[in-house]
């Protein structure tokens, strides 16, 4: 536990000039999350804050949606020779009479018997799987000014953790940009699952008043977590995929790309986007 | 196919300004990879080079090693309702022959029935797996000079074909700086596996002249993919993680992170960067 940053010799070389120092990385481990005692998904992640990935991957998955969804969360003692825990497989036990969807989990797709395998397909699955569909009532309306300085938010409650440089971050705001929670890993939707996972063990799902940022792009995966968590906004500081795009406008959710200061761009979901001017057209 | 990117309509804010127009956004579509007509592993992807993607992830599992390896690879048609094809399902076919490893394939991460799941586990598998270990003789030199360009003629080849800020890049580099193949793709994964797929239905496997340049992280799943290709010197533009150093270092692999101009982090395999002056240790 607490493996958030492992120290490694490295060879620094500045304009011709080499020394030798230590460096701080980013720890990168196994986590194997298992269901019911079933093995289900093996993801690359920073240690910590596990349980929580692990719950949060299982809302995503349109397994959990609740607190009371989850009997309990344990590390499994690992098989190695001298028996002892690697910390790296967690065991999620779900309340008794909480049905099991029947899903093919990889790498977060679903597939479908009636469709050989494409982006709708994806689309309807998460539009007809979520438990928490988009409902902000009242609707969330948020000013770009407030976007806008959401970023920098992120990067100060970083600086304090990374020290890496190797770190996606994930950060919840509420509709009056305050920051909620942050979480940072080595796999950018394992940081959002820390995320949904902890909202979802304090009573805290769905997340219908909240902004999700991400440090990173906007993929059709994390749009997905966002869905999935009844979250009506997701900004990403980088660009978004045309399937992100997609299942945004499909499924209510407000999009934002391009998130850099006062500039941004908004792929779906506009009227969440408090504008003081009608839009112009061209 | 060629649906690399995709237009649709953003609406843009700029300091306060909102204007409506159609913006590029990165395709990316889900892509099943089928082993001999058996669903193996699903990866969200940028349509373009999907055969080329199997067979490098299949390299990356450990299934193919050479052109020889390979029998065909087609489309499969899919099962929606007019059946027609999506384009979104390849199935590989190995020759007659090749013997499938007995492998658990979620997330590109191995598990073993010997270890309950954990980092060391996962080096060991790529070292004992791999059908190329690395081995360049005469062992490959360069010097931080040459690799100092690199990253410039990486964007150079990406300006013209990336105009949506949302994908990641991958090159192959010669000995010598000369840029031999590059791939961009909405999951950094995916660009390195176009690479080592082309290669390998070229003949050119392994790559043990070959310099590999990523544009982003240098994760575990990176480093494996080179070792697993027989790639000596693993170059990112950003930070490596704890594993993938580890994996480095195990394997002999040179691992170069924070490649930025005339200024480099050497993280394992220092041997192969040819230093005019010795380290100085401090």
């Amino acid at each position: 536990m607490g493996r958030v940053t492992e120290r490694r010799k490295v060879l620094r070389i500045r304009d011709g000039a080499v020394s030798s120092r230590a460096d701080t990385l980013v720890a990168e481990e196994p986590l194997e999350i298992r269901l019911n005692g079933k093995p289900l998904a093996i993801t690359m992640r920073t240690p910590g804050d596990d349980f929580a990935l692990a719950a949060g991957f299982l809302v995503s998955e349109g397994v959990l949606a609740t607190g009371s969804d989850l009997q309990n969360i344990v590390y499994c003692a690992g098989a190695i020779a001298d028996g002892s825990n690697t910390y790296n497989v967690v065991d999620v036990r779900t309340a008794p009479g909480v049905t099991i969807p029947d899903i093919t989990l990889e790498r977060n797709v679903y597939t479908t018997s009636s469709c050989g395998l494409c982006g709708k397909a994806s689309l309807d699955a998460v539009r007809t799987t979520t438990r928490w569909p988009i409902a902000d009532t009242p609707r969330l309306r948020v000013a770009p000014e407030l976007l806008a300085v959401l970023p920098d938010r992120l990067r100060e409650s970083q600086r304090v953790f990374d020290r890496t440089g190797g770190l996606h971050a994930a950060a919840l705001f509420s509709e009056d940009g305050e920051l909620l929670d942050v979480r940072e890993d080595v796999g950018r939707h394992n940081a959002v699952d820390k995320l949904v996972g902890r909202a979802l063990q304090s009573g805290g799902l769905p997340l219908s008043r909240a902004i999700l940022l991400v440090s990173g792009r906007a993929s059709f995966e994390l749009a997905q977590k966002a869905v999935m968590a009844g979250i009506p906004m997701l900004a990403a500081v980088s660009a978004p995929s045309s399937l992100a795009v997609d299942l945004a406008a499909e499924t209510g959710l407000t999009l934002v790309g391009f998130l850099r200061g006062a500039s941004m761009n908004v792929y779906a979901g506009e009227d969440r986007i408090a504008l003081r001017t009608a839009a112009s057209r061209g």
